[in-house]
C-alpha cells in the first residue's frame, strides 16, 4: 500500500489577475503560457511521477466542481472534495487531513497549492521525496522554503534555525514573519538567514490533526466531530454544515507559526508564484522591447516593458505604452501601469460594488 | 410630381476609424453615438422632412446591400445602387444622376456624404431648401461651404468671389484648394475668405451631366452608354461591365475644380464630417477629465482626454492614459496616442499585410 498522498488546494479566487481570471474560472484553471495545460494541470502533472492519482486529493470550492472535472477527468470522483464555503486554507487542510486518515492511518501528505510556476521539475520531486522521508520519520510539520530573488513584501518569511543532521537542507524554523515592510524584507534577504515560505508543506496525517488539536482546537473540534464520516457516503452531509462553522484562517496563522515542531527544507526549484501580473510578466519570455505578448497578436510601436494578454483569435496596436498591463478576458478590459498592479484588488472590488458580479 | 431627389452616397471604407469601423460594417453603419441610430440613417431622418423617401436614393457598395437593406427597410429596393467595385465619388455620381434623370428629367439632386455629423438640423433643412431653389433656376453647381474652426489640413477650402444677388449666403467660387499645408491654411481661415467644403452637392441632373460631358469626358462616355438602361431591368448588367472601366477620381478633382459654373452656400449647421478619432472626441460630451466613454461601462483614474470606445456590454479599468484612444471592435484592440491618429491608416495597411482581411 502506497501511505503518501498529495492534497492539491484548488479553490482559490485569483482577483489580482482580474480580468484574465475570472469568478468562474480563476488562474489556476487558466491555460496561463499558451501550453495547453492550465497550472492546476501543469500541478497534477508535476507530481504524477512522485504519487499516483489514486492518492491525489483535489480540495476545490464546490463552484469549480464542472471545471475540474474536465481538466482532470485522470481524478476519481471520490477524491475531490467540494467546499461549500470560502474559509481559507487552515479549514482546508484540516478536512483533507482527516479524509485522508480515514483512508489511511499511516499516510504522508504532499499540500500543494495550484497555481504556482516550477521551472525545476526534476528538482522539485526531489525536494519532496526527501520531505516525505523526513515526516514518514518525524511526527513535524515541514514546509518548502526558497531562497529569496528580491525583498518582496507580499510574502511570508521562515528564518532557519539549526540543521536537522542526516537530512540535508533542512533546518528547524526559528521564526515567522509574515509580509514584512521593505526595509524589514531587505535586511532578510541580505542575512541569508530567511527564506520565502512557499505554501508547500508535509507532513503524516496524524501529525498534522495532532496540531490542529493542539494549536487550533477551534477548528479540530468542529472536524473531529465528523470522525465517523470521512471517506464515507455521510461525509458530504456532515461537511455541508460543519465546513461553513469553521472560522476562516490560514494554515500560516492558525498553526504553522504557533507550532513548535516545524521545520523547513530550503529548495531551488525555478519557483514563482505567479501572484501578479508583475510576476508574470518576469516569467514571460519578453521581445527586444522587454514586451510580454499572450494569447493574441500584437502589433506594438514604441511600446517597452509592458504585458499584452488577451484571449482568443485577437490583434492589439498599442503605441506609446510604457510598464503597462493591457489584459482583456470576456466583457472586461483592463490598461494599468504595471507599477501599480496592488490596486487591482481594490479595483476589482469598485467594480463589485459598482457593476456586481458580472464583470468579476 | 416632386422633382426634388437626394444621392447619400454610403459606400466608404473608413478606415481611419479601424477598429470601430471594419471592412462589413465602415462608419456610416455604425451607431457612433449610442443612439440606437447610425449615422447613415442619422442622415436619412434628417433629410426626410424636406425629401420622401421615394426620391432618396442610396449609392453604396454591393458589399453593404444586406445591411442597408436592414438599416433602411422604409427605401425601396429600386432606390439603392449598388457599385461593383470602388471607384470614388465622381463615378457614383455620374451613375445617380443618369439614374435619376432617366426616371425625371426635371430632377435637381442634393448629394450627401452618410457619415457626417450635423447638429443644426433645421437650419441645415433650410440651407438646402435655399439651394434647391438656386439649382432650380441656374443650371449650376452649388456646394455647401462651412466657416472654419481651425486650420484643418485634411479638407478641401473654397474661396469666395462675388456673392449672388437674390440669393443670400450664395457666392461664386474662386478657388479650390485641396488639403493646404499648415501655413497655408492658417492664412485661409484667418482671412476669413475660406471655407471648408462639406462634400454637400446641389445640382440639377441636367446640369451635373452636362458637366461631366465637358470636364471628365472619359467618365461622361462611360455612362452616357448606358441611357437606354437607367432605371430600367437593363441598368444593373450595363453597370456591372461599365462602371468598373471608369477611372477612380473625386467629384472635387474631376469636376468642382475645373468647372466655370460653381456657386458656394455658406451655412452653419453644427457640422463634424468625424473623419477621425480627433473629431469623435471633440463632438463627445466629456467627463470633468476630459473623457470620452462610448458603449461601455468605465472605471478610469488619473486618465486625461482620452477617448474609450468598446461595444458590447464591457467594462474598461484604465489609469495613467493621457489624450488616449482606447477602441474596441470584434477581435481588434487599438490603444493609440489620439496625437498619432494619422498614423492609424498606415497601421491598417499594415495588419492588412501581416494578418490579412480577418481583422480589417
Amino acid at each position: 500500500m502506497n501511505h503518501r498522498y498529495c492534497v492539491i488546494m484548488c479553490g482559490g479566487v485569483g482577483s489580482r489577475f482580474w480580468p484574465f481570471s475570472r469568478n468562474d474560472r480563476p488562474k489556476q484553471f487558466l491555460d496561463f503560457f499558451g501550453t495547453g495545460r492550465s497550472l492546476l494541470q501543469m500541478t497534477v502533472d508535476r507530481i504524477l511521477p512522485l504519487i499516483p492519482a489514486d492518492n491525489i486529493i483535489l480540495v476545490t470550492n464546490s463552484a469549480y466542481a464542472g471545471i475540474i472535472r474536465e481538466q482532470l477527468p485522470e481524478i476519481k470522483e471520490s477524491n475531490i472534495l467540494l467546499e461549500p464555503a470560502r474559509r481559507n486554507t487552515a479549514p482546508c487542510i484540516c478536512w483533507a487531513a482527516h479524509h485522508i486518515t480515514a483512508l489511511d492511518p499511516e499516510a504522508t501528505i504532499v499540500t500543494l497549492p495550484s497555481d504556482h510556476l516550477i521551472l525545476k521539475e526534476e528538482t522539485f520531486r526531489e525536494v519532496l521525496e526527501e520531505g516525505q522521508t523526513f515526516v514518514e520519520r518525524n511526527p513535524s510539520l515541514l514546509t518548502i522554503g526558497l531562497r529569496p530573488t528580491s525583498p518582496h513584501t507580499g510574502y511570508g518569511y521562515i528564518q532557519l534555525g539549526a540543521p536537522v543532521e542526516d537530512f540535508p537542507g533542512i533546518c528547524k524554523v526559528k521564526s515567522f514573519t509574515e509580509k514584512p515592510d521593505l526595509e524589514m524584507a531587505k535586511v532578510f534577504v541580505e542575512s541569508g538567514e530567511f527564506y520565502w515560505n512557499s505554501g508547500m508543506f508535509l507532513w503524516s496525517g496524524r501529525a498534522i490533526l495532532e496540531a490542529f488539536a493542539r494549536y487550533a482546537p477551534e477548528i479540530a473540534n468542529i472536524f473531529d466531530a465528523g470522525d465517523s464520516s470521512y471517506a464515507t457516503p455521510e461525509e458530504n452531509s456532515f461537511i455541508a454544515t460543519a465546513f461553513p462553522a469553521s472560522p476562516s484562517i490560514s494554515i500560516d496563522y492558525a498553526i504553522m507559526e504557533k507550532a513548535s515542531n516545524v521545520f523547513v527544507k530550503t529548495a531551488d526549484i525555478g519557483w514563482s508564484d505567479l501572484g501578479s501580473w508583475k510576476a508574470l510578466y518576469e516569467t514571460s519570455p519578453k521581445n527586444h522591447e522587454g514586451n510580454v505578448t499572450q494569447g493574441c497578436k500584437a502589433l506594438l510601436h514604441d511600446c517597452r516593458n509592458s504585458v499584452f494578454a488577451v484571449n482568443g483569435d485577437k490583434i492589439i496596436v498599442a503605441a506609446g505604452l510604457e510598464g503597462y498591463i493591457v489584459a482583456e478576458n470576456d466583457n472586461a478590459l483592463l490598461i494599468y501601469p504595471v507599477a501599480e498592479e496592488q490596486k487591482i484588488r481594490q479595483v476589482v472590488n469598485d467594480i463589485r460594488a459598482r457593476f456586481g458580479e458580472d464583470y468579476i
